[in-house]
């Protein structure tokens, strides 16, 4: 059991848990709680450390024989956690690589673009309703904030490790080079006259989202194929982006499934 | 202009902005930032506090001149601002008095009933999207989040001065009598077996939410007329709260709306 705060590993754990470009260096992402890593896939795990507590509710610790595991001390667990209350567990994993051919391949896919998001909390809900509406792949501009960010990671609740992703250095690039395959970008525009559910998602289709507060650049609402509107009552000027998204996917799911 | 936070008005201020209680008791709650003052109806206003700057960024100030307001110093409006960075714009609104029968009279009405949802952010994107979905009426469980908490406050985007609520101290009651006005209750539910968007929903319809971590309580979920299940792919269990509302609020939205 590990009981010091001083640790090299544990020193090593504070420093990825507290600095992205340290995460980034080793290439590795840090999850944390019983659900994160009971999920998380064994090929991706490096390390994990577990209080005795979070040991003793691990419902299938044999799993555990195959990547090893630390205990430590619960003061070293709140001293390596992200959260006020740490649920005794943290994952490091090594961070998967995926490639925009791969992405791609998939006939009539569905994808999501996503440029300059700031909030965490609202990519990783993104990430994780990607996942349930059988999104093929996730682009995100160099400037939306990083995902392995620890909210992020908690708010895609496993999903992070399944949805493949991509940063691109040129945004605009990526988007003409899906256009070459075929792909149909919508943005959500004030440009749009018609409404997201009056289109036909069911070729490959992805849905371009913008910032937070100032939406798509205009050189890449300039690149989409097509412009639609969700359809707002009231004094609404716009909806949450995460809200936004998760609308247009189930949009397009249900067309997809849907036989009437 | 005040400038000392031991003014008596501002230390009501900063005891409003700190407790939910005090502004129980004087039947008040506050809204930040120059957008929720421009989007505050007259009506409800008590107190606008403002910094000098902010007022030069006010586009209609003279909307102010009816309600009146006071200048306050950075210090001042930093200490009684809940952000880490104040907008200079603080509002002390009156809390709207709604009643259960003029929310339920629309004909062919659309609802939400909320039950012990915990997160502040889930309820005020909730609140907004029900606005952007004509939503007519919010009924919360007694044990859900402060509608006023100002993390809520702020994720309404202004909603919260428009969309009628109502906290009810007995949920299955309200929902009883909801169902005797021909109102349907649809609940997301391992019991359901066919998904959202196969109900029609252009009758009045209420959806039924649960609380983030636990859904349902089953004596809610008892009571529904109707269970529904939302797809999901993947290993997913469960989408957020706020993201699930809104895919049913949307569905509902479109068959309103849309005529094929």
């Amino acid at each position: 059991m590990i009981t010091s705060t001083s640790n090299p590993r544990i020193k090593q754990l504070v420093a990825w848990q507290s600095k992205a470009k340290e995460r980034k260096k080793d290439g590795v992402f840090l999850a944390e709680g019983i659900k994160m890593l009971s999920e998380a896939p064994a090929s991706m795990i490096k390390e994990v450390y577990l209080t005795q507590d979070a040991l003793s509710k691990i419902e299938d610790p044999c799993k555990l024989e195959k990547t090893g595991y630390e205990i430590v001390s619960e003061e070293v667990m709140k001293k390596a956690s992200d959260t006020q209350t740490p649920q005794g567990a943290i994952v490091v994993l090594k961070r998967p690589v995926y490639t925009l051919e791969e992405i791609l391949k998939k006939e009539n896919g569905l994808y999501l673009i996503l440029e300059d998001l700031q909030d965490p909390g609202n990519l990783g809900t993104i990430v994780r309703t990607a996942e349930g509406t059988g999104v093929d792949g996730i682009i995100l501009s160099k400037d939306t904030v990083d995902i392995y960010n620890p909210k992020t990671i908690r708010s895609t609740m496993g999903s992070i490790y399944r949805m493949p992703f991509l940063y691109v250095e040129n945004l605009s690039e990526t988007i003409r080079l899906m256009h070459e395959k075929g792909i149909v970008t919508y943005a959500a525009h004030l440009k749009g006259t018609c409404f997201h559910y009056d289109f036909s998602y069911l070729g490959a289709t992805a849905f371009l989202i913008g910032n937070e507060g100032n939406g798509l650049k205009k050189e890449t609402a300039d690149l989409a194929k097509s412009y639609l509107k969700i359809p707002m009552e009231g004094k609404l000027e716009s909806l949450n982006a995460a809200i936004a998204t998760s609308v247009l996917l189930y949009e397009a799911y249900r067309q997809r499934h849907s036989s009437i």
